[in-house]
């Protein structure tokens, strides 16, 4: 629930009198350095807790009644917990499971991209998930980010009925920002639907989020102009610097698809202007495990110093959330979300405390993660025509070449070496075909429902083990399966929509493994396999794509072949 | 209205026409330096204008069209409009005539405190003046600031209502924040109805401001825990300091009574932490004629460099107001609210444009300001109690001694010089009488409605010369009146709620002069005539003051004598 709506005046009055010095707060913190986020500056001082909230910060010893918890915290260092303004958390774990992964890492708030909810529930099914998540005890705050538009092409009603959903959305409280929008260039065009969007949002007081991916200054102005205030594609620091001068609120991004925060930080010279964040952007399940949050303060750190790193992954997305006064900092009024740190310029906490309760410590979560809150509808398929072999036969069809792991160039008349691709359609009615080469030239058949236009991916060099993988995800009502030589030879379900796990984090990075030795195995050399199958639908990355109206080429806006009937 | 809420779809789009290079724009200002308030720096950029926002600023040459308005900018700094975040708009002026003086100044946005409409109008005839001004074409952005207690000590249920009533002011899109609290001690002390007031401001995203004067560091602790969230009143660097650490957006004042902006900036070292902003802070007339705004511009930047004085000027404050996305910064979807300035350090403008139209050059005013837009209603007084000089007997009663232009002491028995000070009910049901020393011993006799409690305030040595002030006062509706040997010297009557002039702002320091005049002649040495008129009858500074509920002591909380009937 949104900082704005919860604290009520009662909890206002029950702080006071711990402010006063008349009630003894719940939980005092003693002697720890802390982190002055505002005036980037480091303190000593003592901390009271009282309803969850911070009550006091300063010189005074606290009033210790029978329920005080106090912590000796001399030599550490109390920092606010760490804001993700963008996370997606659909990228095999959950908005339940990611927090396995971040909350040790000492992200205490995260906003949540809604797009695989609205996607595949609709907007009042995203809303009970909402509600649902919102109602559940969490050792962090999960705030939400709306989307205006999908991101694969869809036929034009639906896309309408997305973009009114999204306006009821907005109103809640549960949201925090809109966007991203990855269609940009129909925003520079004046899409009147994205407008109105945009333009409730901001009556409302929330921002709407460009992705201004490879976006020209004067694209990049045209987006400004049109109401977006905050953007995160920058992979150059000129672009950065644009991003500033025209106003965006800039996230620097380090993700394991783009690992580009080192390189941006080389062109910024501190102190850093206000307006820039940091965000790990949906990576895939390992780059928590084996970087996380706290690599990016590290960096930021070594270039400016651990104050300036605490601001831009505290203060700064506060502010540009519009829930300043609520967390981001150690202050009396706001949210008790704060962690204890060994060291200033190591950013991994020793304790994470959310609403002054300890919920992790030395890399371990204290309290259980509850199970997914919601039943997640079972995903059909008809089997018939997916499992089919003849389903997919290939002959004159566009063929696509992968740049890197997700930009794609039309190439001529496929090698020997270009797999089949096709998109279906869950029912089974019609099917979008490409050839693919510098995918996994040794791949027979692997089929997932993990896709950006959320109907059936399926991969091959062989019809036959095509059709069987497409069969095995069928069966499972979404998942992978790999197929070699005509054996099923690994396969697992994605409970939740097709697209995510239900269990643990540690599944979600088990199964992003077995992918990748797979991937390996069948001659995959790019840098991030989740997200190259997920994006081989999407509409907004050049150049060549399956989305439902067709193999789609991104920049010249057409459609090169369009579905066939099965 | 505010920005949020005027903003549409169709403005974005026609912007965007421009910003695409499609359409010509109706004003472009080419070849000037412009500051980016963002990542402070300036650059050579061209600025297109289109529907009174901006839809380009960049490199590009603009289309030129036939009703296109060039303005050949070489050599000159472009710069945003200023940002005052706390004006009072009844010292003398009103929110309309104020605009004569700081719009020239460069001064673009105002937020106004609405505390003398409240008082004397109500909630519903505040919203009445707030949407008659709305109304009005005027050459800056009016908003609001939304009062949830006065200033002077009214009985019980009275406040119950002025809360209420804030309520319904802060639901409407032309309120920007709420406050200030002068009472901040029932802040501390945890008031269930200031509570709520503040909480429900948070609930729809307007900051409550407090108003800390001399709040040590734990009781300012307490007002943030309270959810109070900016303060105006540090009067020494590290009360500076103080505020910023515990989370308040901080704003440096130099205003007619308290000139503390270049002691402040003494302790504080570039660059500035964000959160800092600038307020004149309702300052008297002769302040905006003889210093105006730029001068609080220049001594920051004499500090700390022009781009910072800007920021603290125009980005911050929007960001405090959370209309960052309209205005406060020369970016592409803001408001073209904008300056040229002949030298980056010099920061009176040459030219002052709002929404693209130049309304201010080289000092003068370009567009004609409308009279004030409502009918005032006429304040009535009971003549005959309040000119009968027995009402002015005075003998047993508290003595005040009058520390500097504002703050009062309670001093021993009244010696020679001493003046009879009087707080009347307009109805002349009952008076408030106190002894004052150290404010004018030569004066016979002045009455003014010009007081924080709104009654009449009468101040003499004389009984018959002090009875003449008040039916002068009486007879013109409200206004002051200074009377010598039994004669009225001077009068003049104040139109709007017996508070302010309806008319231009060169009448206010007319007015503002010949008080000092007179006040002078009577012996007077402090430094601010008009707040230490206004605010003998206020509640909230040390320490014995005339109210309505009788002679206050403020740090003790009590009442030293009651009113008397008359």
């Amino acid at each position: 629930m949104s900082p704005r709506a919860f604290i009520t005046p009662t909890i206002r009055a029950q702080l006071l009198a711990v402010a006063r010095g008349e009630n003894s707060p719940e939980l005092a913190v003693i002697g720890a350095t802390v982190a002055d986020v505002f005036a980037g500056r480091w303190r000593k001082a003592n901390l009271e807790v009282a309803r969850g909230w911070i009550a006091y910060v300063g010189p005074r010893l606290p009033k210790r009644g029978d329920g005080t918890q106090v912590v000796e915290a001399e030599g550490l260092y109390l920092v606010p917990g760490y804001v993700e303004p963008h996370a997606h958390p659909w990228v095999l774990y959950n908005p339940v499971s990611l927090l396995e992964a971040m909350v040790p890492q000492g992200v205490t708030t995260l906003v949540c991209d809604d797009l695989v909810f609205r996607t595949r529930l609709g907007g009042e099914g995203t809303e009970r998930v909402r509600q649902a998540v919102s109602a559940t005890d969490l050792p962090a705050r999960i705030l939400w980010s709306v989307r205006l538009a999908p991101q694969s092409r869809f036929p034009e009603h639906e896309e309408n009925i997305f973009a009114q959903e999204a306006l009821a959305l907005l109103a809640s409280p549960l949201s925090a920002t809109s966007g991203e929008i990855t269609r940009w260039p129909r925003v520079v065009e004046g899409d009147p639907i994205l407008l109105e969007g945009i333009a409730q949002a901001q009556a409302l007081g929330l921002r709407t989020e460009a992705h201004g991916a490879g976006a020209s200054y004067d694209r990049l102005n045209a987006l400004a102009a049109a109401g977006l205030e905050a953007d995160h594609e920058a992979i150059a620091s000129e672009e950065v610097w644009a991003r500033l001068e025209l106003g965006f609120w800039t996230m620097l991004r380090w993700s394991s698809l783009r690992p580009d925060l080192p390189r941006l930080l080389k062109g910024l010279e501190p102190p850093f202007p206000f307006r820039l964040m940091l965000t790990t952007d949906g990576s895939a399940p390992r780059f928590y495990k084996e970087m996380g949050f706290p690599a990016l303060l590290k960096v930021v750190s070594d270039r400016a110093g651990p104050l300036e790193a605490l601001r831009l992954a505290t203060l700064n997305p506060a502010t540009f959330l519009g829930v300043d006064a609520f967390l981001g900092s150690v202050a009396p009024g706001r949210l008790a979300d704060f962690l204890l740190l060994e060291n200033p310029d190591a950013f991994f906490p020793l304790r994470v405390y959310v609403g002054g309760r300890l919920v992790a410590q030395e890399g371990r979560l204290l309290i259980p993660l509850p199970r997914w809150p919601l039943k997640a509808p079972h995903l059909t398929f008809k089997v018939a025509p997916l499992s089919n072999p003849a389903t997919y036969s290939l002959r004159e069809a566009p063929t696509l070449s992968l740049v890197n792991a997700v930009i794609t160039r039309e190439a001529p008349t496929p090698s020997s070496r270009a797999l089949r691709a096709f998109l279906l359609d869950q029912e089974g009615r019609w099917r979008v075909g490409a050839w693919v080469e510098g995918l996994m030239p040794e791949l027979d058949g692997m089929a997932t429902s993990f896709t950006a236009a959320f109907g059936l991916l399926v991969l091959g060099r062989d019809p036959e083990s095509m059709a069987l993988a497409a069969r095995e995800v069928a069966r499972m009502g979404g998942g992978f399966a790999w197929v070699r030589e005509q054996q099923v030879v690994w396969s697992h379900p994605l409970a939740l929509w097709g697209f995510a796990l239900e269990g643990s984090f540690a599944e979600a990075v088990e199964v992003e493994a077995n992918l990748w030795a797979l991937a390996r195995q069948a001659g995959y050399v790019h840098e991030d396999i989740l997200y190259t199958l997920l994006f081989l639908t999407c509409d907004f990355l050049p150049d060549i794509r399956l989305t439902p109206v067709g193999v789609w080429a991104v920049k010249a806006g057409k459609v090169l072949s369009p579905p066939e009937k099965l």
